[in-house]
């Protein structure tokens, strides 16, 4: 869930934030369509699964710069390539992660994550009954060597999952250690300079709205 | 994050959307001020927090009902437990959780979520390697017993972390014996009956927003 997102610098050339959105939704149903051995898909099709109108299915993909044909629609295996590349969830992109907890942990050994172009690649916390741990062969650090590491490699990724009293510290050593993005899943907003990326997952919000359309 | 929720059947008298995400937030950074000891706090000083206009704050507080009073502002043990009583945060709402994976343990384990409102009493699961044992306190059955298991609690909420591919049949067997409210972890988008409320938790949106805003 987003509330709000860092600032940046060249917003016009931005796409926008609702199809980067849907386009992992998309990517998910053409997943089950290649498993079920479907070769082609339409807009409409696609627009039907998810309750939307054909038009803006149309929209989005054509961001990715692909092109269906008439009649026959979009090639589901080009249309997978397509999406995973432009969402660079074919990138690897190194991550560090700070507060090796219930959720930091899960995060961790989530395979997920690694498949949709994430790769944490160390973790960080002050707890010593989890530091110098391997989990899913990735180490377990004391913070204070986070400076050293950041030094020797090129990370540009920061995960959040430390207690909410401990986010903004956590952002600040980020910042000031080169980190240019940085996934917060603490409830708490994290304050940082305009030129650093943030995203915020606060699944507080979403059991928020959850339980008031289930209550009223 | 949230794609698209479920269809709502008494939409004119509902809690705007956004006001419902924002609140969360607010209550995090009021626990923070309390445990820095102060005891009032203005909408101007949550909106600087949130980098928002404190009109916006102003009209979501009032959502509460609360009243915040001139030149003092709000008491900040009040608007907490106000915030909290407002978002079922103290309802003890129970749930059942189906897939027991990673993800799935992670949020069986995650104390968190009770302190938000949300109280999973069993997860359920085919793996007989997970079926069976008990985790954080709470028995992990075999599918099979959830149907026996529906009929003898009032269990409302089902939340989802099965494969992707599994999704859907599950939706169908939660809404045919009587979950009301589904929190769905998989990208995939589930159909159920218009007043069935679904709040779809998609992690990969939010990471494709933060791939591409850190790459453009």
């Amino acid at each position: 869930m987003r509330i709000k997102s860092g600032n940046n610098t060249n917003a016009l050339n931005q796409i926008p934030e609702p199809t980067l959105r849907r386009l992992p939704g998309y990517l998910s149903f053409l997943k089950s369509l290649k498993i079920n051995a479907v070769e082609y898909v339409s807009s409409s099709q696609i627009a039907a699964n998810f309750k939307m109108d054909s038009t803006l299915v149309t929209k989005d993909l054509a961001y990715t710069g692909i092109k269906g044909r008439t009649k026959i629609g979009y090639n589901v295996d080009s249309l997978i390539n397509t999406i995973i590349a432009f969402l660079d969830f074919n990138t690897h992109e190194k991550a560090f992660l700070f507060g090796v907890g219930n959720l930091g942990k899960a995060l961790i050994k989530y395979q997920g994550l690694r498949s949709y172009g994430l790769d944490i690649v160390a973790g960080f916390d002050i707890d010593s009954s989890v530091t110098n741990q391997i989990l899913n062969g990735i180490k377990i650090y004391p913070i204070d060597e986070f400076r050293d590491l950041s030094r020797k490699t090129d990370v540009r990724l920061g995960i959040i999952t430390t207690p909410d009293a401990k986010a903004q510290e956590i952002a600040d050593l980020m910042v000031a250690w080169g980190i240019k993005g940085i996934w917060n899943f603490t409830p708490q907003t994290i304050k940082v300079p305009d030129n650093i990326v943030v995203e915020n997952t606060s699944i507080y919000s979403d059991l928020a709205v959850l339980l008031n359309r289930l209550n009223n």
